[in-house]
């Protein structure tokens, strides 16, 4: 096979813009025990992720497709909710041309994936896409964060057989989640989704932990009904409803027939 | 009073990005029987309009409080629903420094307020801002659009006394309104809101009556339950949901925190 088929180019050009929101080259981070977290994905206007779970949904154009890909090389790990994984069957790989398995020597500059799944309920297999491409030395097994103190012995196989891990915690709290990913070598992370994670992580007590948020939003409506990026509703003290959550330090960089939106969570 | 008290300025190198966007200079309309259209409107990152109906959310920045101003002064008639009307008690005026009541003469300047009131349930009175803004010689008097034959009485008069009037429609029906509108004399119009009138007109049956689009978006999510833009589902020929509308000939202008996004309907 040839190793660049498939492989996506993201200009210099293109990558000034993005360099002062990603995670510094030495490997330090903002806080000592947590890496740094970014969290990245595509909206319509009507902020939507798709037009339901799980529906192949081209939202933004072959630019911000690229971005996204280059944002994930600069990366050491890339999480998503199981929602996502049972319903995209995603590869969760880096495709930008020169990383491990699109040109580049083994699996450098591939992230690792980690899913959100406490029920350890994604029912994968050999077939899975992302397990696919490890086959194809072209993508890092994945990192599965359950509650079970005891995965099922048969994934545990299979995610093992790949170089895969299950990860147990007591229970699925942001803060305890990302010092232990640090304690496992990561240190950045990307979280891409689903709207579940991300609206989540919009919330008072957990959008300390954001560094940096960069969004593509598309010129389109989805309508009624989608998947939705909006955070639970927010109240004053004296019970008034508040704006959920606002970015500071704002960048917008129009990119193609989109926006890239960066800044960081006014906590 | 000082004619110039609450004048906004909108500088003329803000006023460049806009020009192509707006209305020509010579009053020409794109179909000879209806006025140009311009369906604007300020959200946030989760598509809301506002916390709730009714409820004072400042969304946007000063910056865009005046583009907002100045756009309605280069159109004659601004369009709104009548649950703005009830809720926000609008003044619909223009305010840029120079028009009539803000520094010039008359009411040059001033656009027409319309409200699109089926069963004229608007309860206004002199106390309303819009009339309050007509006392000062600061705004024109309101056009109500409605289904009844015959309007109450009395707000017939009191809105006549301000030089306003009703246009009675036999159903409300976009085709219809904007030929009305232009047969009274507006060659253009600035649609604002709220929800319910945007979402109908990005429809696919009313789309193609809208000429421009330009909607302002701050980096904030108001959070679930807020008063949202995003049209009703659509549906391909077999069934399966597609996006339910997109724009074309698009421009990002980052103004501020925001970003203001103009563009055209893709019929």
């Amino acid at each position: 096979m040839d190793s660049t088929r498939d492989a996506l180019e993201f200009p210099d050009s293109d990558r000034g813009f993005l360099e002062p929101q990603l995670p510094p080259h030495d490997g330090s981070t903002p806080r000592p025990d947590m890496p740094f977290t970014t969290l990245t994905f595509a909206t319509s206007l009507d902020s939507s992720l798709a037009l339901s779970p799980g529906a192949r949904t081209v939202l933004s154009g072959p630019q911000s497709k690229a971005m996204t890909h280059y944002l994930r090389s600069r990366h050491d790990g890339i999480l998503i909710g199981v929602g996502t994984a049972v319903a995209d069957d995603p590869g969760l790989n880096c495709r930008i041309a020169g990383v491990g398995g699109y040109g580049g020597e083994g699996l450098e500059g591939q992230p690792r994936p980690i899913v959100i799944d406490p029920s350890a309920r994604w029912d994968f297999s050999d077939d899975s896409k992302l397990f696919q491409l490890c086959t194809q030395g072209r993508g890092r097994a994945p990192w599965i964060v359950t509650t079970l103190q005891e995965p099922p012995a048969e994934k545990k196989a299979l995610l093992e057989k790949y170089g895969g891990m299950f990860i147990t915690l007591d229970k699925i709290d942001w803060s305890d989640l990302l010092v232990t990913l640090q304690s496992n070598g990561l240190r950045s992370v990307m979280i891409e989704g689903g709207a579940q994670v991300i609206n989540s992580l919009l919330e008072p007590s957990n959008m300390s932990l954001i560094d940096r948020v960069i969004i593509t939003i598309a010129p389109t409506w989805l309508g009624q009904g989608g998947v939705v990026v909006s955070p639970a509703r927010r109240f004053d003290i004296e019970g008034k409803a508040i704006s959920a959550a606002r970015l500071t330090d704002v960048k917008w960089y129009p990119f193609g027939e989109d926006v890239v939106l960066c800044g960081q969570m006014r906590v």
